[in-house]
């Protein structure tokens, strides 16, 4: 991953619209890190499955867990996988039918995912990714919540990014037609916080109190 | 598909926390009118890939386009294929780590993709789904950006959703930890348009100026 302009593999070397691949491990760990959850690719004998799950990055590593009983996680111990986490950042409106895209930031990884044998760090590692600080407030995981669940691992040598961004490119000769040309922007936002109804009487932490931008206290 | 409560086919049926299975077609087709994209896995010679792309509905049927030289779009014409669309709503903080966990809503489909013949109609639904009324506005395609470009749809037969709404489900055990429990919501949001730099005079149409909430004309 340490030459940008190179793809790792001949399966991670982006084929259309190639001059917006990027092979930076910095670009990819953004993408990544900005993703709560990623699309998993796998292939049994059922057929070829398309499955989201939760996300998180520990250094090169991509991370997912679930259930012992998980097919998911069955399969993917067994077979390749492909991991694809997509963030749309905005409708591009050209002045041909065309020419009209999307802006994105999208990442795709290759390999086999591996058992994490020291769950307690992985999970940690989630809690902090979706809620920092909350790790020491929560009931922490029991023996048995532990027993029944699998995290596994993925390497991220095989993979590649993909990102557009900016305005619309038009052909020369599209450039006068008489329509509003640019973005319209998407990003995912956060609301107010919705505390359970089923009570509770523990104050807000700050980062919900900030979660929806104003301070909701 | 007349069954809310009845998968359509063996890989259809959910099968983790399957009590948040929906076969309702209505259920379904909301998902999709949502998303402006979808993941897209299949299966070839060089492993198992999962693919972003656009995408849109017509009645029974979900499409995605391309350029002819696309490996996906081959690739789709000649194996099954899953497509996933999942929209995440919030993260549900749970009092104990092991039950927090998402809010979403999510549609997988099975099936092979076919080619469109009418590939005009199909090309301004996609406009319309993006832009409305849009179409009428920009420079068409021409015969040469027809002839280049691959409309393939997949009928929503053998397809399931998955929905996970409303607060944490705790333990009766952990109720009482002193700790904030509630969900954070998440959502696609829309920022401001941003006119193209390049310029050209046409006024901002409605659906533009009102994209980014208030009115930005």
């Amino acid at each position: 991953m340490s030459n940008p302009s190179a793809a790792p593999s001949p399966r991670t070397r982006v084929r259309r619209v190639a001059e917006l691949a990027n092979y930076d491990a910095a670009v990819l760990h953004a993408i990544i890190d900005a993703a709560y959850l990623c699309h998993i690719a796998f292939h049994d004998e059922r057929g070829t499955h398309c499955i989201p799950t939760a996300c998180w990055r520990i250094g090169a590593h991509l991370y997912i867990h679930g259930s012992n009983g998980s097919r998911l996680l069955k399969r993917l111990s067994e077979n390749d996988a492909c991991v694809s986490i997509t963030h749309l950042d905005g409708l591009v409106l050209a002045r041909s039918a065309f020419n009209h895209t999307m802006n994105y930031r999208s990442a795709m990884i290759y390999g086999r995912f591996e058992a994490v044998a020291d769950k307690h760090a992985a999970m940690e590692a989630l809690m902090e990714h979706l809620a920092p600080g909350r790790q020491a407030e929560v009931r922490g995981g029991s023996d048995k919540e532990y027993a029944a669940t699998t995290v596994l691992r993925i390497a991220l040598d095989e993979a590649a990014a993909k990102v557009r961004s900016g305005p619309p490119l038009d052909d020369a000769e599209d450039m006068a037609q008489p329509v509003w040309a640019g973005v319209l922007p998407l990003a995912q936002s956060r609301g107010r916080a919705v505390p359970d109804p089923a009570g509770g009487g523990a104050a807000m932490p700050a980062f919900v109190r900030q979660w929806g931008g104003a301070d909701s206290a």
